[in-house]
């Protein structure tokens, strides 16, 4: 062990920790979620690259040596790597705004950067990780702004399911184009339509969801870095924010824009809320569909059973033969964390005061797990579910032909008076509406779509 | 018009108010939900027992004379006779912790009480509002003490219509218990049952639910009348909030208990969220049991039908004959707005800050509402949908016997795997359990229930 | 009274009611919230313009007399011009997925129509309510379609109040521009900025959410009308779709947009989980902004005090003097109400199933009133308390002066840990920043900003 | 690796694993949350509760030989011993209402029985997973039961640290019992308390959740086993219910009860959501407690400072001396989880259908993750928080004594609306309620308390 000091006292440090003083008090202040930082290995990105675009500005203004910047740079360039995630141990729920993320970042960059300057770790005379590898920087605009990168980089994994997903219905869509069967609303029997359409609607349902994420996310290109403290840019140069900004555009390869008030961009979470409030839209249509699918598939025999899902797993450990519809059950599961989660969000948002808002880091944490689960969720549903459902065509047309589902198109000819009194006869007696006219001594003739 | 004066200054009031300055600016202050307190009439005879029995106590402790609390007495008399409520005019959802409605209720029940002494309104100097009608109180244990009879007393008709929609079920329960029907589980054909067991399960889920509101309106019971401001009793007699809550018993016939420490209910909410909470778990609990309607009576050929609602509007302006489940789907969006307002509630109840909770009126806002709407969906699915609910028989025992459900009967004879094999050769080639053990050589008894 | 019938038998109707059976059956099977559909007349007037555009539509392809189309256009004219809405009684929270309003406007315009025509009402042979004023058209497009109408018209007066509140923190933030004053973080002390910059980031939040509200509000202009029951146009002419939507364009003067898949549009409230999301970050928004003020305002003595609210009413029924932030707290607890609104719009919107949402009546009614109630909450802020706040300038430079707050300043002189060995000083001895420096024998300058 | 089979084909295996087929397919199945069943030791300790009483039953009933039941009986020990936890390795988010986790636990035993008697893992012929281990069981009886008896367990770990909360504030409230200070309704001066009574109410508001969560979990001790498929008890002898309970009563040492309608039982998950809806009563008290502790410990020097939480760690990255609450804010960060939790519970619950509810991993999830981060975060906040505060009494005297609290007094002596010009006055002109009754020239005396 190491020890290490500040302004409260001294503590340990193991040997071969690249973490220091603050990361460990925080270790052990947060004991919460067992969920550390590492476990989301874009956030480690994130601060890499911030620290490094940090870094490039502080030198362009001549306020950080080359040397230092050379070593802040190589130690950003390893997390960005992959390496050293490990030392990334606080807990993602912690209190003090993120201060002790960023501290962990601070202090693994500037021990990184003293192995490659020769130093061993904790010697941080020779690079700081408050005066050098903070510099010009408070958590207040790094945490946010790395939080930002951190979603833009997982987004890119959930688009990916997200496509897949639309396009595994849209190819069972083309499949059952031609399957004519009921429509319901209400649960009740309504109209034709083809199995194809109901597909094409879930496919289409999902684009759409696509698209507001792509929206939203652009929200979250609008970061804080250079109003340090509270947006005033204290103890940055003049002009480092812009510098900062156009470092991280660099670094990070997305366009992204310096926020329009820093003092306002400190303390809001509205880009997060907006951001949350798309994923439970994602979450809400993924529990309609999957809600749908087991409605579609309910019997085998005694319910709608229009189509079958793939048989994942023996369904129960008391009824032989039973096959559940358990990836659509997980995904509706998903959801309702994801809806829930979204209000652990509102609830951080709305907590903000004055100049911050101490609340982000469960904010962060909800939006991640919540990205990373819908993620998860919908390749499952595409793999284990979508690609292998079957039709059951002659059940479809079986229970079309067997509905009322006609009358509607006797509208247009005698009218819905008449027609409700054909259908109701043909409810009330059992015949078809085709009988019923005939019954009834009505010349009129039924539409089948 | 009259005019009165406060220490901001003076404000006109219309000649016949019984309110007076300070609902006037309150009244001007907040124009948002359009909910007058007198919407709710148990409410202002809440605040009118409160008073009643707060002048009580002064004169017990002998500082408001005979007159002014004879005076006292006979307005409150007049507002639990239901008389003069259109004079509470402040809006439901107001700032300043139920301030203005408090002064509402002290300046009509001063008013009033000056009408009985012969003075004119506004004669304070004879019956004050604040001197007088409000000695020894605060709105800060007024208010929520007269909250908590309010809800106790609309619990009553929520608890008559509770039992109704019980009984109702139970009825149909009897009707019901010799009609065998498939049970599902993840609305896959499972195993048999009666139509009647799983409408008594109905009733009896909702019997615990009463239980549980009778449980958690016992600790509505704990007021903390005579802490006045924020918990000490400034302002009132020695000894005054053990009379003033003995008093309120009296008056409301209810078995109020004084609170333990009424610096500590001065500010908390925790009553209320339990008590919202559990409203929410009756909206849960009636959501799932309309959904179950909704999907028993799908169809009416193609769906389950295993019963039938009663049609109680012409189901749809498109599609003739059509009848839908319109009552359960109210009920359904009646659950929705309660688990909705729970979350207002909790959100109110979090934003305590240090000896108040300012947030107190959106929070009875919702639970009052939430009560009413319960107890109105619940009368409406009585009337208009359990009490005609019929099942088809015929139905209820083909798709039992079309199904696969007697194969689970088969496992304590033959094993869980045999069992499973025939259940999939009788799946596979559409024939019946008792054929597929043909078909397979199994010997063995497939069992009806 | 006179007597109407339908398929499921007759029902008596006030002879002077412009509106038939199917409303009357609805208005006794739904009482339930007490707001009737003539509450929101933006939503009856919507419900006319779709209308006139169907019928205009419909004389188009031919389907509907010159005559007819003439007397559905006038009624609709009336209805536009704030005519009849009290015939639209309905409740909003209903049953059967808007059929009762759809119905509700049907027969008010049917019997308008027949007024024109020279008929009494009910004498539907001439001008029927779902053969004529329904043609072509289903509760499920036409609902949905006059939601998105309403939304959009209520929009605008929102936007209003939330640009005045906007422009009232800018101007106020232009008046106390050269006022310096402490930045808080976590309510601790931290580094100086002014009030006119705290006052134009609440200025600045209110932009974004403005622009928000303006980018998904685009959203509400793709409607689904001429889908009909599901989507499939069933009952319609082919290529009515088009037609009417363009007639909607004209007679609403909205860039009005065919959805993309009617099918998928039947059944889908995204467009709604989107829009109500945007209404809760606004609501969060206003939340932080009102916790704010409650904050700077607090005291007047033995808080922060920084700013003084203008006293609206008195303060407190026992505590002479008070003045209380009533204004902000009611804006509080009507974002509180948004936000348990907008959960109870994502419940809504999950519920959908196969080819509709049967429950977006409570979602339609949330929405509404969360706009509305924002809007007044919005205007009550700006006017009663906004745009009289006044600094207490000696304040919140005491404040900053007697703070720790230049202590950040030196960072880039002495480096972090010396600085906080000055802070730590001061704060224990009482003393300055400036006197630490002396008495630590540190050469060093704290700067103002 | 060893390969298995069931009614889908055959599945390949680890040669060690303890687990079988079915745990194999749910694993691969499920990869959703990252959160194993072993990551709950209680939950494997209450399966092996429930399933060495179903045992013991099935003995007691003749249908399970002696040498089985040895062999399950000992097996079930390993597990309460701790050992073997390992092996539950699905994922705690699952589709099939738990299934996955009953068929892990079946297996895992039936394997750990077959070691005892000498059999190699796999050779169910000699002791079955679902013939032998889930003899007379069905997932839909042992999922629910395990899982309350999951929570039973978790909660006294609870229930230890929300006492120590409760001792710890006691302990301050007597330490600070004499110290008068300011009291603050609406975050305005009030009227005077001591500092002692302000802590005292934070223990007793805990009190309560305690005596909450004792009623609360009363309703858990009201189990389904028995009920097997769907609450019939199809497969089990007549009378296993009642016994199985008694056997589970002696096995768990918990006063369980049978539920009344075990068909209820099956399906409904109202305990779940009574018991979450107090857990979030918990968050909002704990969240109102630590917003409490912010607001008092605000400043150093320009907030309000009347108390001081320790210094557990550097506060700000670029604020050198600054010291946060950042105990306090990870608390709130918890109680936010818990809230957003209770949500996700609530729509599981409300999504149950017909004779189960599918939805129940991830309501089951929430909870013990609630339970977990509460008891976690309560600790965190007695140990490294409450413990260490420190009144700063010169600063609550100092406030107090600036204040008009004193206001307040005068009304019984001069009456309210005097007592509000005296307090008027003073504010005004900056002096004391002493000297403004002197300078108006009014005879009376302002007291202290």
């Amino acid at each position: 062990m190491r020890t290490e000091f500040d302004s409260l006292g001294q503590y340990d440090v193991p040997d071969d920790a690249l973490y220091g003083i603050h990361t460990m008090r925080a270790y052990d202040n947060f004991r919460i979620s067992d969920v550390p930082v590492s476990e989301f290995p874009e956030l480690v990105r994130s601060f890499a690259m911030v620290k490094k675009a940090a870094a490039a500005a502080n030198h362009r203004f001549g306020v950080l040596s080359a040397e230092k910047t050379r070593a802040i740079d190589l130690a950003c360039d390893a997390l960005l790597a992959g390496e050293h995630h490990e030392h990334f141990i606080v807990d993602m729920m912690q209190g003090g705004a993120g201060t002790s993320t960023n501290m962990n970042a601070n202090e693994v960059i500037a021990n990184l950067g003293l192995r490659h300057m020769g130093h061993p770790p904790g010697s941080y005379a020779q690079l700081h990780p408050n005066d050098d590898v903070n510099k010009s920087q408070s958590t207040n605009d790094t945490y946010p702004t790395a939080l930002r990168l951190a979603i833009l980089q997982r987004l890119e994994g959930l688009s990916v399911e997200h496509q897949r997903l639309r396009d595994a219905f849209a190819t069972k869509a083309a499949e059952f184009d031609a399957i004519p069967k009921l429509g319901r609303t209400q649960l009740q029997d309504a109209v034709p339509m083809t199995l194809g359409q109901e597909f094409r609607s879930f496919a289409n349902t999902i684009e759409e969801d696509i698209e507001r994420l792509r929206d939203v996310s652009d929200l979250l290109m609008e970061v804080n870095l250079g109003g340090t403290a509270i947006g005033t840019g204290v103890n940055a140069p003049v002009g480092y924010a812009a510098v900062a900004v156009e470092e991280l555009r660099r670094v990070s390869g997305l366009p992204l824009r310096q926020a329009r008030d820093l003092v306002e961009a400190s303390s809001d979470l509205g880009g997060f809320v907006a951001f949350s409030g798309i994923l439970k839209r994602v979450a809400v249509k993924l529990s309609k569909i999957c809600n749908d699918l087991r409605l579609l598939s309910s019997g085998p025999r005694s319910g709608i059973g229009e189509i079958r899902l793939p048989a994942v797993q023996a369904g129960s450990s008391i009824m032989p033969g039973k096959v559940n519809p358990v990836i659509p059950e997980v995904v509706n599961q998903v959801a309702y964390q994801v809806i829930g989660n979204d209000l652990t969000v509102t609830m951080a948002a709305e907590a903000g005061q004055l100049q911050l808002n101490a609340m982000e880091p469960v904010a962060i944490l909800n939006i991640l797990q919540s990205i990373r689960i819908l993620k998860r969720a919908m390749a499952c549903l595409t793999d284990r579910c979508v690609l292998g459902i079957e039709a059951d065509e002659a059940r479809c047309r079986g229970l079309l032909e067997n509905s009322l589902a006609v009358a509607t198109s006797l509208v247009p000819q005698i009218g819905y008076e008449s027609a409700a009194r054909v259908a109701k006869h043909a409810l009330n007696t059992g015949v078809s509406v085709q009988q019923a006219l005939v019954e009834l001594g009505i010349d009129a003739q039924p539409l089948a779509s």
